[in-house]
């Protein structure tokens, strides 16, 4: 059944075919037992994939984005439309937009220039290229990044991290945001235990974190979500490091459902709340919290642990919200690709933002919702 | 499949069958899609039983240790090495040890007034129908203490509870214990919503909380237990309601894995929280929390979804506590059938366990583990 070769398919591919360009991507759906791949010809398909998280993750939503246009500008459909439908596929991810309108923005640059039309799809693959290398390049100064923050904050080394739903390789075809800097600490000899939330309902930590975990060798141990603040309690955590698909202006930090418990977790226990993830997640354009809007997934993620396995009585009624929002006064730090920001607040983020941002990027959504 | 009649089978009960007597229980693993009964004619069947989680929670627990010890008798085994087996089938329930005493000490009585086999036999199962029936009236008392302590902290009614697990009829035959006090509750009119965790890895509360409130006719909601963090954040909790599964000299209260997390967010958010618990649960030779043994249970509870369903990486390590500790400071009030205690002291446990403890308990494990 599982197939653990020693060099699993990447997590997401442009691949010209003999029928025309695809995006190819490692099914995250069937992991950890099947690497099997997903190949999208159209941009229906790749917005499927992104609804059915068969890829997911902030920064590799982007990517996925980005080639999305790409992939409508190559095959001559209709750009501007395909851009509309992709930055839509899911509401929070606020990555998903910004790829979706770096390639868009490409595209036009070179139809304004008087590009035919097969250059003005590769100006827009040129881009999604371009944001795939970087968000690899991210993670790698995010791992260094985090890992000089964990040595000042814990200069004992010898660390036991917790970790909430998947932040590694499966998000950005790198190393990461938050697993970036496990992985730094476990290549320093330093990473005692990776504590990994299972992440109901998906389980994307059970599924995902687990896999590039016993992958890497690190020592690890799945848990309930439940049982994280029995982990707190006996002094077993020495930080909580985990993602973000938002941050807003304020350093409010939107992420998976059952990352908020965990920083309140942390705040009782005195136990550092460390978010890791690149500038393109930042927004701006959204002023705190408040204003992130949080997805409601379908009730049946939760009531059938798999198909023809309810959990629940028929027709019950389901809270599903598939992110959280984190205050930033429960975080500790920010550790983006260009830098820490601690302690987490507006001003801080803003002169990073303004600091780092020589690529193009544009925050907010009103191109795509106009 | 789901074969919801107007009377579900009783959870316990005790049968004269043409072949001698057995405890027949309603197995609480195929629910809530199967209201199936489960026949044990033996006490190792019955501790079986208890580890497979076909019969749970605290109060039947005691009660099905009580019956345990009767069949021992009644079919002519050795009672003492009986009560030995059904004390130690699960580590942390207190209750289950208080019941296998009370139907011991019952035959013991007997044995030493000269009753003959069937006569000590007789007296132990009266004694495990005492306990039975006591259990039922503790419940319905606790949802009365409980209802009153409710009007008392929240005087405007329409109420949105959040729960963990499963305290209801499926714990006790009777009403339950924290669920006898959101039945009051909804009995009132004032229950707007029961917020129902699913409760991982076993999913006590969406398979059977929910069923049980489905059938109560309450408005209710499952979530991932990740998720009770987002309804705290948005003002949508009014009070949490727990039940025990031991309540320690100190107040502690130990109970399934996941009310800790739920104790701490309450007080962040400054929401009641309230563990229902009938005076068995109350262990005062446990010192305090760390003398609390908390059992482990097996990784493919959190591994495998399903038998054949995995979620994890072959060989994954896996941190499977099936309780968790809350301090007495995080508990806003312990509920009894004998009164509330509030705050929650030893002093008051202490007081309100003298004054209310008429019939034989003796507390504490010493006897069992000689």
């Amino acid at each position: 059944m599982a197939d653990h070769d020693a060099n699993p398919p990447p997590v997401l591919r442009w691949e010209d075919s003999p029928d025309g360009p695809v995006v190819v991507l490692l099914d995250q759906t069937r992991l950890p037992h099947e690497e099997r791949e997903h190949v999208c010809t159209d941009v229906p398909a790749l917005v499927g994939a992104v609804r059915e998280l068969k890829v997911r993750g902030a920064p590799l939503l982007g990517v996925a984005g980005a080639y999305g246009v790409a992939l409508a500008a190559a095959r001559g459909y209709d750009v501007e439309d395909a851009a509309v439908r992709l930055a839509r596929a899911r509401p929070t991810a606020v990555n998903l937009g910004y790829g979706v309108r770096r390639a868009l923005a490409a595209h036009r640059r070179a139809v304004a220039a008087g590009a035919d039309a097969a250059g003005a799809a590769a100006e827009a693959l040129a881009e999604a290229r371009a944001v795939h290398r970087q968000e690899i390049a991210a993670g790698a100064a995010m791992g260094e990044h985090g890992w000089a923050l964990l040595r000042e904050l814990l200069p004992g080394g010898g660390l036991r991290v917790l970790t909430h739903c998947n932040t590694g390789t499966l998000v950005s075809g790198g190393d990461g945001t938050a697993l970036a800097v496990v992985r730094a600490a476990h290549r320093a000899g330093e990473l005692r235990r990776l504590w990994v939330d299972e992440t109901r309902p998906l389980l994307q930590g059970s599924r995902l974190t687990a896999w590039e975990a016993a992958r890497e060798g690190m020592a690890y141990s799945v848990l309930p979500d439940g049982a994280a603040g029995s982990l707190f309690a006996a002094g077993e955590v020495d930080a909580v490091l985990i993602g973000a698909d938002r941050i807003a202006a304020d350093g409010s930090v939107a992420n998976k459902v059952g990352s908020y418990p965990l920083a309140v977790l942390a705040r009782y226990h005195h136990v550092p709340f460390v978010v890791v993830a690149p500038l393109s997640t930042v927004d701006l354009a959204t002023a705190d919290g408040a204003g992130v809007e949080v997805e409601q997934r379908a009730g049946h993620e939760v009531t059938e642990l798999a198909p023809g396995v309810p959990a629940a009585p028929l027709g019950a009624q389901v809270y599903n919200p598939a992110f959280d929002v984190t205050p930033a006064d429960l975080v500790t730090a920010v550790v983006t690709e260009a830098g820490v920001v601690s302690p987490v607040t507006g001003e801080g983020l803003a002169e990073l933002c303004s600091r780092s941002r020589t690529t193009a990027s544009g925050t907010g959504d009103g191109m795509m919702n106009a």
